[in-house]
């Protein structure tokens, strides 16, 4: 029934080990149980979960690889909390947005989805520029602002604000939506 | 000297028959001036200029038809300000990023371009999403922070500190900085 | 009811004054009526024509003076033949393929087509390697033999063969057969 | 010395269990020696060595996964014989060229490459339209015509023709070429 729908979780496996990173983290750990509930619920009507996560530098790593070296760092008790699952999707994007240099709108036609869930860190780098290429190729954009977060709180809702306005996206919260609501036009 | 560096005028050519467009143009007039000195300014230096516009819906117009359309809006002032001559190059984008659908990255490299000058409207969508295309693909950015307008103020500010933070721009006012200041890491 | 397919005319508007440039006006000039003939019989079914065309160079040209300037070559009689009407639409393409660094995959699915008929020259290049863009983004493809010329009949077949083989496409003649029997499975 | 160079293996990983399948083990098989024996001579010199390889329709799977599957089908002597070595990069492609959904280009920037070796199956398909997109990008090419197999011989030579025609790559055979000689323009 929502296999047009697929849920994205961007940058969680991280070391947040870069200046800003405890900001990061903290804000991350504030959300990440939404965004755990929110993939159980999704998932348990057939949507596919596609990790798209940053190579940190590691162009050689698959995700197992980049999985371990992440838990090394800052992040892992993050990592350890989103931790994939054997029939989820894992791409590993080298830039920003998840769209460059990547499979994904490939794998998106290829599962004839239509309907993108947008979450996980930086909301103001890597999800925003993740949901603007999303935009340009025509997806529709739900990004339940409870499943996002950035260094700065301000900033964060600064980038939730360009992207309701300007990529006309739903930024409900994930606690009391559901996949029909978020995307009823 | 300078042919390593490009100048690129975002969505200048605009009927700004919106909501909001009164206040995008109001803006759009403030900077203007500090838009055609820089122009004059980086021309004298062998600087190409580059207009990177929207379709505005006009799949089949070229750049004097889209130009002549655009002139029976309430943007004919900037418009007429801003007009492209002989020498620029015009490119017409069909969506938010001036990197997407377009020539533009392969025309950069034809001319053998490494640093940008990003400038026009908006800057918290068009500006704002060309900057990370730009970044992406490796370019240097000096986005003067006088050269750049959205239909609120708050807004550009904010999409000015993302270009800032996030893509290691620089966003020194355009009259009072050189090129060679301006990408001066 | 035909608006899920599009005809794309590939590189004739063309001086031809390059080396074997002379063969290719040969082989042109016997397909141009074929070609003019299918594009009369699609667009009375509704079937939009879209002309991807080389920029040869010159990076600042428009359509018109990209055809004024074509017109003083080798090709002229080709230009003629197959000049573009005003409702038709005319991408000028910067490389080999139609789809790198141009909006022909985003006109497309502004215009909802789904099942492409190319055309044009030269068989065993551009239209070859846009055949394969095509077919990556999983559009139909109908490429009527004899609507494609190439410098040298062997390898206009050759190319012709890898384009049925590998594209899975058909390259039934144009003068007997429908865009439906074209198209069916 | 050679860091501008980087030796492409195109799906050399292969289950071969498709129609045709047999063909092109059995002139893969005569042409694995010269591949192995390349990729030794550049790697001693410093040259990345990067499979770019199908994902036969496994989109969850990484590099290991994916060898071990093809493994099972009528190619394991070839993936045998090919194995990437630790220091190998592993990229897996959705579509027929190595450029379309991957990261091949970026990786290929952040090594500094300009210079390309493009070897492996199928010559007529996936090696011909990666060699036009790396040309298409302004790489030089090297697809030495001894480390190239496709189903049929014949159609092996006739992309090998397009190759060295349209593509203006050099295709001398790998055994009697240095890399210099071989990107001696």
């Amino acid at each position: 029934m929502n296999n047009k729908t697929a849920l994205i979780i961007t940058d969680m496996v991280n070391k947040m080990d870069f200046d800003g990173g405890d900001d990061l983290l903290r804000h991350s750990l504030s959300m990440v149980d939404n965004l755990i509930s929110l993939k159980k619920k999704v998932k348990e009507k057939g949507v596919p979960v596609i990790y798209v996560n940053d190579n940190f530098g590691l162009w050689q790593d698959n995700a197992s690889e980049l999985i371990k070296e992440c838990k090394k760092g800052r992040g892992e008790p993050v990592v350890d909390a989103v931790m994939p699952e054997e029939d989820d999707y894992f791409i590993i994007k080298p830039k920003h947005s998840g769209f460059y240099g990547t499979q994904l709108d490939i794998l998106l036609k290829h599962l004839k989805v239509e309907n993108l869930i947008l979450t996980g860190v930086a909301g103001d780098i890597c999800v925003l520029f993740t949901a603007n290429d999303a935009y340009m190729r025509e997806y529709n954009l739900w990004v339940p602002k409870d499943c996002v977060a950035s260094e700065k709180i301000d900033d964060n809702d600064n980038a939730l604000q360009i992207i309701e306005r300007s990529l006309f996206a739903n930024t409900r919260e994930s606690t009391n939506t559901s996949i029909e609501e978020a995307f009823l036009s």
